[in-house]
């Protein structure tokens, strides 16, 4: 099992989605080794899914053995770019802007929310677990004093665009965006993920419908 | 543009992942036709993607002057299989579900939230709009009577896996998972999406890192 660097740029970006599930699963292990069989059950992949995406860094199992768990942990961090940790803002502290706090507050992994904000003067000033929300007109100022670099958006829809104008503006690289907004910004240098659950449901329905379990590995993906 | 029967069961799962995100746009026109440069270019989407994903359930527009949107509206409702409309049930009234069932309420889509439960005897009897959250004891009966086809999970990981034990044997064919738990069930009748707000933040960190915006369009996909 060896790794060898300037591969990692290569690494595809459907391994890549599956790298932080892995290292969940690898990170609650206690063993030292994990076969490929065993990682892949606990992921919700393929053996061969996992040994395909692991040879793309240069991580090989030996066979009845498996990989080292402490040598994949590190590589994933590391080529996940989570080794020094992930600061995060969210923005809008509606139901689900708490939500997604309390939920980086009580569950491991390394993107860690240090600010909240949001614009409802009846909201700033209340406590989320640790975190105080604060007043959204200090975005840019909060972005660059606790040096954040992705933003999780929740504000409504008609919000959206003009949040991430801002968040881009202040230096934010990555948004992931919970408002139903199809395209919310054409700025090459900010990533967006779109999360958005009335198209999820209605993908869904068409599993159902047409009964292509199956198919489930790939909706996954 | 014609439209053969019997194509349709062949739609990779990529294309009919984008369809909910045409749908949406093509509810919000007013024209009577649309072009795939500006139908892709609201939803997100290249014209090429577009046209290429229209032609796989036999719709083809008509040079300059593009697609007929009543047209590719029924079609798309049809072959989601939400012209009859989606019953869900959210399981878990907590802050996210709370949320989720806000959204669905507030947004246009053919999904229709019809029951919320949850074990907590203090939230159970309340109301979340037009909904009041009933006993998760009832969950069962509840799927029977208002014909719930899709569930939404959004209890914390430890009762994850229980509760969609619970929600196949009572026929529920889909759930949309919220509780980070990798492997939800392994009934192959089952189809889950899991969403995991962590895993999300991981996998943009090595966008950032990388500074690889061109991907974006695939981070999307």
């Amino acid at each position: 099992m060896e790794m060898r660097e300037g591969r990692s740029r290569r690494i595809p970006d459907t391994t890549i989605r599956r790298l932080p599930a892995y290292l969940r699963v690898l990170e609650l292990t206690h063993a030292d080794r994990i076969t490929s069989v065993a990682l892949g059950k606990a992921a919700g992949y393929s053996s061969e899914q996992v040994r395909k995406d692991f040879a793309y860094f240069g991580a090989f199992g030996t066979r009845g053995v498996g990989y080292e768990v402490a040598f994949l942990v590190r590589e994933i961090r590391r080529i996940l770019g989570i080794d020094q940790g992930v600061k995060v803002m969210v923005v809008g502290a509606g139901h689900l802007g708490t939500a997604l706090v309390r939920y980086t507050q009580n569950n491991r992994g390394d993107a860690k929310v240090v600010a909240v904000v949001d614009v409802n003067p009846a909201v700033i000033g209340t406590s989320i677990g640790s975190l105080v929300v604060e007043d959204a007109r200090d975005l840019e100022r909060l972005v660059h004093e606790r040096q954040i670099t992705m933003a999780v958006l929740t504000v409504p829809d008609y919000a959206a665009r003009a949040a991430a104008e801002r968040l881009a503006d202040a230096g934010i690289r990555a948004i992931l965006n919970f408002a139903p907004v199809s395209v919310l910004t054409e700025r090459p240098e900010v990533i967006v993920k779109n999360i958005d659950l009335m198209l999820e449901l209605q993908a869904l329905a068409y599993f159902v419908k047409g009964g292509a379990p199956g198919e489930a590995e790939d909706l996954e993906a």
